[in-house]
């Protein structure tokens, strides 16, 4: 299956979304990296620090959001330059670039690396490949674009952070297949295709809780990327206590709430989504709903992210906006690389 | 000075932000509490964990950006019903809630203390206030709205959180002088009427970077409640790896940036806020830039967070909106009590 990937067309954004549930089932730690992984000593391990940036970052978003309950240790995200100061000896720094060239990962990993961490790599090559040991590497292939390469990336991620805190490995293979079951009829949830329409003259604001609340930030990020449109994400219950007030002014921007829900809420969010809704209808909006049945919490979190994924490059196709294409983003690297000789 | 917060009236939300230098300068933590706080075993502290929503969790937000730098333990930030499961017993809790009645801060407290954790709450009294031991209790004074109670509720967490981890404790009423000298000409920045005007047919997009992160959150929060409109936030560098492309959809939902900068901007970071910039203007946005000169890290967080509580109010007055009421957040409350009691 591993060929796979060299058949999906790098010029194809449909193509590699589609390819997501079988990119979830083809990946696995190789043996090297799993045995170092292996012979670190879990009881020593203060907390586990991820550093990433961008489409790198969400796989370790994604894990954070489902492991917080699990974890003895704290799993801190880092999308900066710097580590926090508390992030010494006994923390593992995972550094996840996708190209393995992110420079604010780079940096945040030299200084993981300065301060004694036990640091690890997950990347498709480029320099982040030659800073570390090769077993303290999963190497990941290359060919995709990396908002796109999220399946592959968080079945490294993902993983790695289980066999650091110690819980079970979940198998994803079956989530996999289960996501392929599921995009037959999307659970009952309206096609990708529609929901896309339904957002295209609106900026959509994605508010999820507890671990879906990465995968709403995840949607914002692809939507920008992708569709090339504005689209903005904010929490359950936080939002209530402030975002609420400023609902009288969604129709005036075309702010369409979209809520991200889950099987797994108490009683007390539940409500809020609820009440939520009938306050911003009372206002003359519609929130839209996204949810599924019966599924575990990664079954939940990737069948969501894998939704809204697709809705991204449909709703590029509706605005005839390129999904390939991140010209601005290419412009700014370029420029940061030719102010670096200047100075 | 005590009398101070009797004499501003409730009603009158811009008396309260104009009160905002001087109340970070009349109080000071109380003897019994600071005594416990000098007797809780640094040594042994595995974190801290700020558990506190909306205007309540800000303060919380605001140290943890100026302290992750400063920190040999993690400062986790919690707004939710549940804790994350690594906040054990080593660990402090900080419940903060100016009412003393917030639902998700009094649940994720009662965790803490089932888990044994050591427990301090920061409130102006309600239910909070009988939770704890009363020397584990920052009592504040009672009469403000919530979110305009920032600078009294800074005032406590802050220092506490300078206790426990050993830092220098930070002079706040020399911090509230220099807002107070500040404000006579906002340090050349246009003032905050200009500054609501300028945005007052557009959504905002607040973006910061490190200490000044959590204000651009603040600065959304405060205009969703004050002036009932929208307004986002994110932080660079993260959002140069995908907001930016979502630039050509700015002028169609007029959407207006607003770059938070800082004279701590390493290079990198400086280079990211202009090349942002340029590739805004080149789209025909012209982003907004709110900057000081000369300041401490505290001061800067603080005059940019005074400065755009004064813009939220002004823009209430522009789009005539009732900086007080939060009906919707009320009728939210009341709705989620009632549903309390039918089960």
């Amino acid at each position: 299956m591993m060929g796979m990937i060299e058949e999906i067309d790098k010029e194809d954004m449909t193509a590699m979304v589609d390819a997501f549930p079988s990119l979830l089932q083809i990946y696995s730690l190789s043996e090297e990296y799993q045995k170092k992984l292996e012979h670190i000593d879990k009881t020593s391990i203060k907390g586990i620090g991820l550093v990433g940036m961008g489409g790198s970052a969400i796989s370790g978003l994604l894990s954070k959001g489902l492991l917080d309950q699990k974890s003895h240790i704290p799993i801190v995200s880092v999308q900066d330059y710097k580590l926090p100061k508390y992030i010494q000896k006994k923390w593992v720094v995972i550094a996840v670039s996708y190209s393995g060239n992110t420079e604010e990962t780079l940096a945040s990993l030299k200084e993981g690396q300065g301060r004694g961490c036990t640091c690890l790599g997950i990347t498709s090559g480029g320099k982040l490949r030659n800073k570390l040991p090769s077993e303290q590497i999963q190497l990941l292939p290359k060919g995709l674009q990396p908002r796109a390469a999220l399946p592959i990336i968080f079945a490294a991620v993902y993983p790695t952070i289980q066999l650091l805190i110690g819980t079970d490995k979940e198998d994803l293979v079956k989530v996999g297949r289960k996501l392929e079951e599921l995009e037959k009829d999307w659970g009952g949830n309206i096609t990708p295709v529609q929901f896309a329409k339904s957002i295209s003259n609106s900026i959509p604001l994605f508010t999820g809780w507890s671990h879906l609340s990465p995968v709403a930030y995840r949607a914002r990020c692809q939507i920008n990327e992708n569709a090339k449109t504005a689209a903005y994400n904010s929490d359950i219950p936080e939002a209530n206590h402030n975002e609420i007030e400023s609902c009288e002014s969604f129709s005036k921007y075309r702010i369409i709430p979209v809520f991200l829900r889950s099987i797994y809420e108490e009683t007390g969010i539940t409500r809020r989504f609820e009440i939520t809704g009938e306050i911003y209808r009372a206002q003359g909006i519609s929130p839209l709903e996204i949810r599924f049945e019966e599924l575990s919490q990664i079954e939940e979190t990737l069948v969501h992210t894998y939704y809204l994924d697709k809705v991204s490059v449909e709703l590029a196709k509706i605005l005839k906006a390129d999904p390939i294409s991140v010209d601005r983003i290419s412009t700014l690297k370029r420029k940061l690389a030719s102010s670096d000789e200047t100075h």
